[in-house]
Formats: structure tokens, C-alpha cells, sequence
């Protein structure tokens, strides 16, 4: 059994938005040596999200409007109490979820024919950082 | 450690519709061999969903019209330009989340009284799979 | 490879709200002797959630109102033709995933600076279980 770990950072230039991983994670599946297994990744932030897709440009932008929708930027949330004003991203981080488990077959991300991994920033602007853990055998 | 790999397959009559798969899961893992372990249960595709709750025919009907309201079906996705028409299944998609990861503990998944693993299907009438992958000890 | 299962029990005062566990799960990952793998922390209720976010109580706050806004209390469920009365807290369940992985990267959880795991009841006032299943090596 083996175990790898690795950090993406992520610093986007909008606020909000949606940005493909898959060639990062793929990068790293490959550098882990794993060949049948899992891995994790995950946001190491509370307002950020991963999730699994399709690399369309029209339904990312689908995305952040329904992030919009449900969980709309605004004044009133009670954690601006402490004087942050980013509680939509929160709430948006939970709506898409912080992470996904990917399955590794025979080496390679065994996803379906438009699966794609995407980190969701929704208070960007500013470094922040991934984990990727794979865990399974190398042989 | 043993990791042990499987799909189902499944097209269902309905453009919509929830399936209980627990005991397809169920067999995969009995078929294994994992005594102790995780078993990730993902959907391939990306207008589909894995999610786990109570086998009720009401709360299905409920989780359906759910579905509808917070990403309802219509013609104004920026997804439909390039022609497709499912944008809200991709919504549907990511609010039931496209994967479970499932313990097991000797030998069996390790479940509440009602847990049940659901397909939640959002643009079907066709061919989709799952993946199940198997990762622990066989003893 | 190494495999460690535990259970922690919830009976909430209140019939809604959010509860930190961060602190007994790291418990459970420290007697484990799990150094690298993963934890699954999973609710084995279908009206429970567990969820990683922020330790402020405004947010938590927050989450509750918009759980409460995007899957409201009624008594218009399908699901209440059974006699139950709690379909909203299916639908709280699916919204908030009743399940993490956590990364344990040199015995310690790793976590970015504000991450912590909340166990999230929707029907509470009696006893609940959640399972911790950690998975990893232990050297």
C-alpha cells in the first residue's frame, strides 16, 4: 500500500470562478505511482468548493449564476458580525462541496466520457491551496 | 490490502428518476472479499447523481420535486448554445453531489437503519454507468 | 495498511443544529495510529449532515436560515404520508452531504487554517450515530 500528498495553490483573479484541475491531479495520480486506488481532492478552504463536471463555457457559467441564485452575495448574513463580508461563499463552498474521491484504475483517473475536475472560488483574489492525497497499490 | 473494481449500468424509462442500487453495491462488495474498508459508489456522468437516504416512495417524489425547484428544467442555460438541452441536470448534479463513499465493516456496509445508496438519474432514456471501487483488508 | 472504526453518538437538545466535532475526531484518527490515509466521517441518519466549514457562530447561524430557506419545514411533503413529519430534514441531509473524507497527513488531520467538521441535525432530540472509519498506514 502506498500513500502520496500533494498542494495545488490556487490564486484566481476574479472574486468568483470556476477553473479545470484535471491536468494537475492527472500530473500528480501519475507522480504517486498508485495504480489501483482513490484520491482525494480537497479544498483546504471555507469558501472554496471541487467538484466534478463538464468543461463547457456556457454551464460554468451556469454554475455561478445558480451559486448566485442560492446562495446570493449580499449584506445580511450574521457572519458579518465579524466584520468579513464574504458569507455567500460559505454557504456556495457547502451547495458544491469541498471535495471529491476520484478512482485511479490502472494507473489513470477512471472517470466517464465528460468528467472533469473544477475548483470553485467563491472569495478569491488571494493564495490559496488544495490537497490531493492518493492512496492504494503500485502494482 | 485488496482493491477490487466493478460498474453498473444503467438507462432508465424516465427522463428523471431515482433507482435504489444498495443491493447491487451490496453484491460487489460481498464479491470483493474487503473485510474492512471504503467503498466509493461514483456516477460517470455528469447529469447523474449517487446519494444515500430512506427507500420511501414519498421522500423520492419529494427529492424529485426538490430537484425541480432549485434547478428547474427550461431554455435558458447558457449550456443549451451549444445546442444540448439538459443544463438543469447538470445543476441536479452537483446539489445531490455525483458520489457516496460508503465503510465497511466486516464484511458489510456499515449502515444506519434506513440508509440506502440512490441513482438519481436527471437525463436518462440512455446508457450511463457507475463505479464501484472496493479498497481494505480481506481479513 | 491499517484499518480503525469508531462511533461517536449525538442527542441534540435542540431539534436543529449544528454541533463542532473536530475535536473527537481527531481523537479517534490519534488512537488509531493511522499516520497517512484518509477518515471517513459519515452520519448514519438520513436526517443528519455532516460538513466542514468555519467555527463562528453567525455562520452557523447563517447555514441554518438557508437551510431553512432552500428545503423549509411543512407540512407539504410527500414523504408525511407515512406519518413522519420530518421530510424537510431528508431534504437538509442531501444539501449538506451526511459525509466527509478528511486527509491525515503525519498522524494530524490535514486541514487548512479555518477548516473544522460540523455534524449538522435536522430531526434531532434523540440518539444518533456517526461512524469514523480511518484507513491508512501506520508508519
Amino acid at each position: 500500500m502506498k500513500t502520496h500528498t500533494d498542494y495545488l495553490y490556487m490564486n484566481t483573479r476574479e472574486e468568483k470562478g470556476i477553473v479545470n484541475i484535471t491536468s494537475e491531479v492527472t500530473a500528480i495520480v501519475d507522480k504517486s505511482g498508485v495504480k489501483e486506488g482513490l484520491a482525494l481532492v480537497s479544498a483546504m478552504h471555507i469558501t472554496a468548493a471541487i467538484f466534478i463536471n463538464d468543461e463547457e463555457p456556457g454551464i460554468k457559467q451556469d454554475f455561478l449564476e445558480w451559486a448566485e441564485k442560492l446562495a446570493p452575495q449580499g449584506p445580511n448574513y450574521h457572519h458579518h458580525r465579524t466584520g468579513e463580508t464574504n458569507g455567500d461563499a460559505h454557504l456556495k463552498s457547502v451547495l458544491f462541496h469541498h471535495e471529491v474521491i476520484v478512482p485511479i484504475t490502472k494507473g489513470k483517473l477512471d472517470f466517464g466520457p465528460w468528467q472533469q475536475i473544477f475548483y470553485g472560488e467563491f472569495d478569491g483574489r488571494r493564495k490559496k491551496r488544495i490537497i490531493v492525497k492518493v492512496m492504494g497499490e503500485d502494482s
